[in-house]
């Protein structure tokens, strides 16, 4: 039976966001999760759909995405079917994006258990992200439970949110699966410190298992209004009106984190404590602390750098750009087609001022 | 009289540097003389050829430069006669070039008095150069002298070789004009300081003023070896063969600088000290010198470079690209076509192991 694939099992990869944090390797035009920021051979997409591979046949794969990233979608995963691919006509963060995904889903299969992961994440150990990934989803199949991953800290980080689980309380199915106490915005400094000595916080990985008829109901109480919207077009999905419908009635709903929406307000939330090394890779630092360096803890991408007397840089490029680097110690040097960025690791949470046009 | 342009005056533009220390924006491909480095509108020939308007005519207008860059030439020197353009099949140093392009002016006219002088030299006061210019071939119109034209030094540069003059012997109808003393290697700092002390030292720019005879006549004693190439191709100079010919036996000459085969050797030499804002923008670090600069003493060139906490560097890209730095102090940022450099500027003399393939 090792190649049994669940029929239920689907996976959403929400590939929406434009990863502003990486400019100018990412840009609106061809975001973060499009690009083979490693140098691979494979977009944070296709390794997210990847590592997918013997849990979720291709033709349960969607990704919901921009009208303007479509074709991008369908030449980076040639094997998903084109009616797979949802396209926003505008962005409303991920309430509206989740419920639109879980409608058109559940008119196909109401028996369907979802994956929900954003596109542009890193995971190094597949196969233990494989085992809980099928733990999971083994456990909302049976269950009304909204499940997230949380992930192990390993370090006082201030960019993610934390999930506080409640560890006294284990589900009676899956013992590797706790209550969640609360959600925790982005903390200060001092507060991820006290988390990770505490050993109930995770942080927030934003990568959600649940079926669809949970989510589904979930949302008609919290989120009446977005509800109906999906409700009502049930009669389209699947058809030649579809696309029409959404971008007329998309734009209405509210804008608002599937976190604000459903996870903070929800009584069924659980959260699965894990660890396959997981980053959302958000920043050109994080890119710096995960990728291989060199001794002398540079890390560069492209085919022809070379660098003197530099240390702790990521140097990046895309293309076949000669580049040579000279007595730099921490900075970001990445190039990307019209566009070159300079500038201190440590000044990184500026690179939206300084990518404003 | 103002108009008039004494017909015997010739204008020897020597092109066929390869600028290897602006390396990346002078490459070989494309070299330094052909590029317009302040974004004025004008290449450093063409504003070479510019300060000579009204002193040479066009007609007499001379390019001694290599095969390849023969296009560039003629694009960029349009009002000059094609058959002006001289190309070396090989690089020879500069005494070959300037006998090759002296016999063959010497077919044309013998009495032809001759200005030679750098491609990609800078000059602010043209005004000033066009008096000294024209000083000096009155003086060699009637003399036999050979004339370099002697920069009054502003600091103890070590990147230029000097020449002392003696004072005491100015020439009998040029009050401004000296004998050679002796020509100077560039010196140590400590060497060229006490240069700068005494009065007599002068930098050599590079730029000689002759009559034709004086210098085919120099290279028959100096050079027979030489100077028997260029007397042999009489008859074929601006016939057809010319060119066939040139590539046949300008690689048999000896390669030699014009300063070892005739001025360290000759009696006749004079140095005509003179003071018009002159640089041979030879580094990176002498166009950052020379060139405007922003409060933050940033020198940038690009139509698009944004900087933050960033002074002392040259940012310098020819494309429109969009650059942005920050965090830099001292450095040199430059990009062209596939190549992009950072590297501090006091390490600038290491730009050709930088560019070394």
């Amino acid at each position: 039976m090792g190649d049994f694939i669940n029929p239920n099992n689907n996976l959403v990869i929400m590939a929406g966001g434009v990863g502003s944090r990486f400019w100018p390797m990412s840009t609106t035009d061809y975001p973060k999760q499009f690009i083979d920021v490693f140098g691979t051979g494979r977009t944070f997409i296709q390794m997210t759909y990847d590592r997918f591979k013997g849990v979720v046949s291709p033709d349960n794969v969607w990704v919901v995405t921009s009208e303007k990233y479509a074709d991008i979608v369908s030449e980076q995963l040639p094997d998903i079917p084109k009616g797979n691919i949802l396209l926003e006509p505008c962005r409303r963060n991920t309430a509206p994006c989740i419920a639109y995904v879980s409608w058109r889903i559940k008119a196909k299969n109401p028996k369907a258990n979802l994956v929900i992961t954003p596109a542009d994440h890193l995971v190094t150990d597949v196969v233990e992200f494989q085992r809980v990934i099928k733990s999971a989803l083994g456990f909302t199949s049976e269950t009304d439970a909204i499940v997230t991953l949380g992930m192990t800290p390993t370090r006082p980080e201030t960019g993610y949110g934390y999930i506080q689980a409640d560890l006294q309380e284990a589900s009676l199915s899956n013992k590797e699966i706790f209550r969640v106490d609360s959600f925790k915005e982005k903390p200060d400094l001092a507060t991820a410190k006290e988390y990770v000595k505490k050993k109930e916080f995770y942080w927030n990985s934003g990568i959600f298992i649940w079926n669809v008829s949970t989510i589904v109901n979930a949302l008609r109480i919290y989120e009446p209004g977005i509800s109906r919207i999906f409700e009502n077009l049930l009669p389209v999905y699947g058809t030649d009106k579809e696309q029409e419908m959404i971008n007329k009635n998309f734009p209405l709903c509210e804008s608002i984190s599937i976190d604000y929406a459903v996870m903070e307000k929800a009584e069924e939330i659980f959260v699965f404590p894990a660890n396959f090394g997981w980053s959302d890779v958000g920043t050109w630092g994080s890119l710096h602390t995960i990728a291989p360096v060199d001794k002398n803890g540079n890390n560069i991408i492209g085919n022809n750098v070379r660098l003197y007397e530099t240390s702790n840089c990521v140097v990046h490029t895309t293309e076949e750009k000669r580049v040579v680097v000279q007595g730099l110690d921490g900075y970001i040097v990445a190039e990307k087609g019209d566009t070159l960025l300079i500038c201190k690791l440590e000044e990184e949470q500026r690179i939206k001022e300084f990518s404003a046009e």
